[in-house]
């Protein structure tokens, strides 16, 4: 933290600052410039809060200088992280050489949509699998999932397709149920600050996919990962998945500057859903390609056997061919990159 | 909804259309223009999703008409509502004639402070009063509250100062413990669209405060609040807080402009919190003012006895002395808009 | 300037970027933390820029410390700037006691419709009159004006009604035309960072109404302010006209909070336009009665005899018997904090 | 224009909006529906103001149908423009097969420094050289641009090195002299909506490159660029350069999903400038991959032969060793999508 004294603050002024510093067991450092005084803060162990030294008199700002997250961060941990999901047949590591590609349908209908989707979409080259189980929606009145029925349906697509499950989890309760049945926990832009379910998650033998709020900066999502990580669970996958804006021409802008922004700060992996990034079929397949070119670690994209009867998102989703045609691009852009598909 | 054709649509596109929604068992509309045919759908209960139509051949746009919320609407119930909180001695109504003005520590940190808050914030002409016991925080390392011993204080305060109660609860199981001491059930921004608390806060017999996320449109902040009332529980309070934009000036843009247009669309009462809609003690005042001039149904306001002290939120909480002649500033602008404060 | 270095830098690190900052001239304060070293730099006269730094190896974040604005500082000029309005009978003073009140059409859009709404303006209590004479318009086929026209009524409507006149300039060439007729030249909000226009009016001798930008923080906001002081114009009246935000219940988001914020950094007096700032008649009134609260030195109004018929912005103009009430109401929520109005 | 009447409104309600309507020249078709009526409107020429029919007695909302631009419509020019820029020797043609780079300093600041960087870009594969002679700054207190000086040796860049020249005009009287001699127009972000310069623009004989404003929405940018056609000038290649967001790890939010947008709405050309974009340099090479995988027709970017000595922007120009390594990226990866660069 550096307190800057406005120009006209007394030697009283300073003083008091100092004072306030020291009664909280830190050290002053002041600098006297030619127009103003300003004073360093060193020895805490946590970030202050700016506000808590702005009200003092003759103090014009307090500016921040630590980050307040710790275990996500690169200076803690300087190495990429590695994060190894399924076991055996359907073991996937995301962060490393290999983009994660995790297809599916939005919500589990029943166990011949989920079926024929897992089987095109593994054709195409994914390694994961997509699917709601329980559905948080904007209204009471919409489609909320089938529940624990779509995570036996889920747990037989991984028998049967050798692939990894990803599905979201809603609440802390729900979550003992999601993770008997998946391989990675979901929790969803809406809930990237319920902090109980972040607990919960973070006690969790499963690693998780976070998404990041629909306006959450980045030190609040990687916060909110720091919330997972510091109840031990250290498997955590970041998403962006698009941000609000007053932009209208998508449902939200998808921010990809943020994948070199996290790579700089954290080591942790981050993917991008282009799906519900942009929420339009049409812009699935460009964003998917720019998202692999700026340097994700993967994607997690909406794919559906019949989008137009889909019970949500269908709009959203990609057909089965529109898939397969976008994993033949982004095969090709990550190779540029020295990344692999399933594909190649 | 309103389904666009390009202008150079073919009369098979516009077939392919009308038969889609058809099958959907609604009815059709078509209106033929100089340029180009719209087509008007009706016999549809609840709203249609945009894009579903959006990707047939030939349509240009799809504009949704009905709004999704029933239950909060003013088309529904047009005279607005009257929340009852607390019995007895400490009974209020908010959405009437009388300021809902409700007061008090950001969190309880002690039997003492809450005691000498509640004297203080009772005097001046609060008649309800706030106190956090389960703090969500952005940081794990933060100060998370004292939990059900704070519970246990603000029970206390209620007895001995006739104050009601607010408080905030964080998940669906917390639920249970505070609503057996509360009031009324605080559900936070970071919570708003967390479906499992607010389904289980519309089971409860608590009136709910509701505050709008950081980044909620009108529309999902009244379909967050219907999701409480579709479980029967229909004592629910708004609260604008302030929403996250461009703007570092405070924390948060205060957005005065949802009081008059939540009172356009729905009949529940909406209340303002300037402590965090600006994060500054100096402004909280100002828009204190502005608060109950534009209409607000009432205000929460974070007033500390010693700010400086405080375990969180010290540099937004008033002084004591600063709250008493924020009532008396506002209790002059309410009488001019026919609104009274138990300081009258 | 606070540079923050890594916790890995090495003493080299540092050194190299003591030696970038002592040969641009200033001074080096390097401050040694337990975990990390920061560098604080003095001698500077204006702003550097902090990504100059950050590209240097081992430093992680530059931290700006001093404002880049200055004469429109309060640490220049500490006390409240008079801005004199008009002359004689049509003398105005902002920033003082009384608010101003800038009432009138959109457009002036004939000698009939300017009358009438001056006469009626007049006798709510406005002192200063509105009505664009060259209209920017998003659209290149919308109404842009009467032009010279419209100024030649201005200036009858002046010495009929003995109300200064308040009218926009859209280009540098434009001004000198406007100048000869109008009282205040208003710089519209998309015009806010045409620096070839500021620097224009910078040398006018005609008090100019800035309007802030439709996304311009407040620093910003003030930098545009400094051009035309730095011109020596200093008779510059700031304007919250409302930012754009993803809210959508309204056309922009007023940031009412931006008041006590100028208040604070500068001298320069600010009012509200709440037309633009809602973009809806039925918010416009209990908008402009929370700007008053709030603290603003006056409010532009935008009223039309018959909004119905307006060539421009109809929807958002209040009816003279609106306005009327408007000012009763604004009147006795300004006497509570100390201001008056015409109408007293 | 689609008007929804409320569910109580009257048959008189509904008689008068529809006598408006007509009114006006229009024709209604009223579409009752179970619960309420909406009135549909043909045979405007131009969109209509939905505020103009909210704010009469029984119309819930009023819906705009009908898109505000038309020159740039792909509507009305189904094929996508070629814009030709330079002549001869510097002929390049933007909008087809192959990508347009243009590339170089923020500022001209010598000959020696023009020279050098041209040089550099040419070798690179760019084609067209961008550099500023007249700065629109936010402090008036920075460097402004060395103005005619800096044209003339632009000038002399494109005959020494055939390379096109990319300069920015920052006003209408301004305009003459930089198309003496510029090949291409730039009309920046803050002057978006300069309607004044996008009407002198319009009757310019160049090319103009107009960069979206901070927090323009689709609609207007295409309507700003309507400004310029509507004048006769059909010469347009628009410029997503980020847009002003919350986020904070970047300068701007680089908005790559308006790239189908435009594509599916206009014919015109449009390019990124992942410099301003981000505005940090580290950022500007992941960015710039993104931008041509998600199909733009081009790049601007900011490459200077030593950026820490840089006048202005330092931080955000690439070092020309690495704009040589993004060249050869954006080449691979344009290859895959079937386009060239001068560098194959």
């Amino acid at each position: 933290m550096l307190i800057v004294m406005k120009p006209q603050a007394t030697e009283e002024n300073i003083r008091r600052v100092c004072e306030k510093i020291e009664a909280m067991g830190f050290r002053t450092h002041p600098i006297p410039g030619a127009q103003r005084t300003a004073i360093g803060i060193t020895g805490n162990q946590g970030p202050l809060e700016p506000a808590e030294f702005e009200c003092l008199p003759g103090v014009a700002e307090a500016i921040p200088v630590s980050k307040p997250y710790k275990l996500v961060s690169r200076e803690v941990k300087s190495e990429r992280s590695l994060i190894r999901v399924g076991s055996g047949d359907n073991l996937v590591t995301i962060g490393g050489r290999e983009l994660a590609i995790i297809a599916g349908p939005c919500a589990i209908e029943s166990r011949e949509q989920a079926f024929i989707a897992a089987g095109q979409v593994r054709k195409a080259g994914a390694r994961l699998f997509r699917g709601g189980a329980f559905k948080p929606r904007t209204s009471p009145y919409s489609f909320q999932g089938l529940g624990k029925e779509a995570l036996e349906i889920l747990a037989e697509v991984r028998r049967q397709f050798g692939l990894a499950i990803v599905t979201e989890t809603i609440d802390p309760e729900n979550c003992a149920l999601v993770e008997e049945y998946a391989d990675v926990l979901q929790i969803g832009a809406r809930n990237m600050q319920n902090f109980s379910l972040l607990k919960r998650a973070g006690r969790s033998p499963r690693p998780v996919l976070l998404k990041r709020g629909l306006s959450a900066t980045l030190e609040e999502f990687l916060m909110a990962a720091e919330y997972i990580l510091s109840e031990g669970n250290y498997n955590v996958i970041l998403c962006e998945r698009g941000v609000r804006t007053f932009a209208d021409h998508t449902r939200n802008t998808l921010d990809l500057s943020v994948i070199p922004a996290v790579k700089r700060l954290s080591h942790l992996p981050i993917i991008v859903d282009p799906s519900h990034g942009t929420g339009a079929r049409d812009k699935v397949t460009p964003l998917a390609r720019a998202a692999v070119a700026v340097g994700a670690d993967g994607l997690i994209i909406e794919v559906h056997p019949e989008p137009e009867r889909a019970l949500s998102d269908g709009y959203q989703s990609l057909y089965p061919d529109q898939f397969d045609a976008l994993m033949e691009q982004i095969t090709a852009i990550g190779a540029i990159l020295g990344r692999t598909t399933a594909r190649d």
